[in-house]
């Protein structure tokens, strides 16, 4: 039981989550509820899929970074991405806007349009929303999903399946660094944090061949993200360093600092499965069809935690925490890539 | 068109919202869109609600106001009113928390345990939401709606329909006015704007027995709520200032007083329905088996705008916009109460 002095900073987002367990929720049409990227819901004769995630001014993003469209393209996408992750298709989307009353129209009205032209792109219609005032802009968005085919969760995997990751780890959060000034860079290198992709399509290919066993989308950092499979699925996780698959555009880095960003940086919003090892050489054969590449970079092992394994002889031993806005720390402004990884011995 | 200088102040909400219009918006599955209390959209066979609305701190409530609990209730009351203006049941819900890392455990779980409460209570299941940092407290709800029965909509108005609304207006905004300091009075006159009780049962009978023709939910006050039914239905409306149900605690006011509160102060969370003559024998017979009354106060007429006819030889003259946050005066903290009823002669 949580106290009741503490405070969220004390046990943090996915802290705090868990002492949710046990509130009483009526359960007709739920197949999925809290707890995984999207809840499942029975809606007459077919499955559905309900997200909501926010972006705030300050926390997640500050407006010089982008154009108002490309924001609205931005708040679209990380939630779509949680539609990917299980498999389904964007259809119906409210946006609940709060900004000052001293917001420029043609702002407010850039980013309203940006959303509503990616939810189109990916044939979601904008069906609604909000506008607040509030002393600074904050992006909640809610994306209703049909599902297809029936939705890939995080609790599937077992020892033994295949670790894969869709396209490349990292990019987003050096985007970031440089974004906050914390790194130099060019803009271009920034693009990958600011326009990320929604892996709809191989979302819904791994759903609809059965390929995958469990999946999630890459927010939070490829380690924070893989605990959450772990965890839901009762399993441990071996994570071949070398396997990772990084961007060109980190090719200056240290090798160190690559890696903390792969592993840690989040905002990469690929997605991160598991394949039992009948069913490789189908995602193999598929995924050359797509136009996204996928990589193998583990295995899902019995037991508990997530192991790196780097370079011979070189062993990581990770913590799976990834960024988490209450934790401590995140009031002196620790960059999100800080790793949470310590090298054992 | 907005110039590029424009700011949302300048427009208002409601200004802001019609600058939307000519947004492409793919059509497919989408019955209701943007502009009524929720968008209706289809789902496999079935007709299906969505909606969102926020409360940010300071501007729509202080935390001192009520318990945490009290807090989440209230949230979900006033989005399931959306649903009830449509005549439908509020089945799955989102919850998205915007708190600083300072929150107290005690006081976010209170929230959302209200919330569950509140929402289990109308048999919708909270099955998901999200947690972000931010300096002041926001809450956005989505609640996903069945509608089992033809939606009411704001635009099915016709001139002779009778106009009805259900329980009593402006005990919301008096309350609030209390708990601003502005007014005297004690906490128990404080209990309906805090927890307003959405009139589902009411706008389920009225959709199913298609007995009202137009309907809509008074949160932002009764004539600007009303001119939302008249521009979608392309009529004017007469309301009879003598026949508004007002309730017991204003009795100590002036008239003017009661009538602004009742006319423009809020929160109120009743139905405001239409009503076509021939149905009206059928509303008095169905609404006498619910526990909320209804009152008749006025009719629909040809013609556009809305007047307030007041004691005999005393006419008013209404402008139809209620409370928006963002129109000139918000920062002045103008009480919401204020009217915008001017009387003529």
């Amino acid at each position: 039981m949580a106290n009741s002095r503490q405070r969220l900073s004390d046990l943090g987002e996915f802290g705090f989550l868990a002492t949710l367990r046990g509130l009483r929720i009526p359960r007709r049409g739920v197949e999925v509820g809290i707890g995984d990227d999207c809840a499942v819901v029975r809606c007459g004769a077919g499955r559905w899929l309900l997200t909501t995630d926010a972006l705030v001014e300050g926390i997640h993003f500050r407006r010089r970074w982008d154009t108002p469209s490309g924001l609205g393209r931005r708040a679209f996408a990380v939630n779509a991405s949680d539609i990917a992750a299980m498999g389904g298709s964007p259809r119906f989307a409210l946006l609940s806007l709060a900004v000052p009353a001293s917001a420029r129209v043609s702002e407010l009205r850039g980013l309203i349009r940006g959303f509503a032209a990616a939810a189109g792109a990916a044939a979601c219609a904008l069906v609604g929303g909000n506008l607040s005032a509030s002393p600074r802009w904050m992006i909640s968005v809610m994306l209703l999903g049909a599902a297809e085919s029936r939705p890939l969760l995080r609790s599937g995997a077992r020892p033994g399946d295949h670790l894969y990751v869709s396209g490349r780890l990292g990019a987003a959060a050096f985007g970031r660094e440089i974004l906050l000034g914390r790194r130099r860079g060019t803009r271009r290198q920034t693009a990958r944090f600011r326009r990320p992709s929604p892996r709809l399509e191989l979302g819904r290919m791994l759903a609809r061949t059965r390929t995958a066993s469990a999946a999630i989308d890459v927010s939070d950092g490829l380690l924070s993200d893989l605990g959450h499979i772990c965890r839901a699925s009762g399993v441990g996780a071996v994570v071949e360093a070398r396997r990772l698959p990084l961007p060109a555009t980190l090719a200056a880095l240290g090798a160190e600092d690559r890696l903390r960003l792969a592993l840690s940086g989040g905002e990469d919003y690929e997605l991160l499965f598991t394949v039992p090892p009948h069913r490789v050489r189908a995602l193999e054969a598929a995924s050359g069809r797509l136009a996204v590449p996928v990589t193998a970079i583990g295995r899902v092992v019995r037991g508990r935690g997530i192991s790196v394994v780097g370079a011979p002889g070189e062993r990581l031993a990770a913590e799976t925490a990834g960024h988490d806005h209450f934790r401590a720390g995140a009031g002196r402004r620790r960059p999100a890539t800080i790793p949470r990884a310590r090298k054992l011995r």
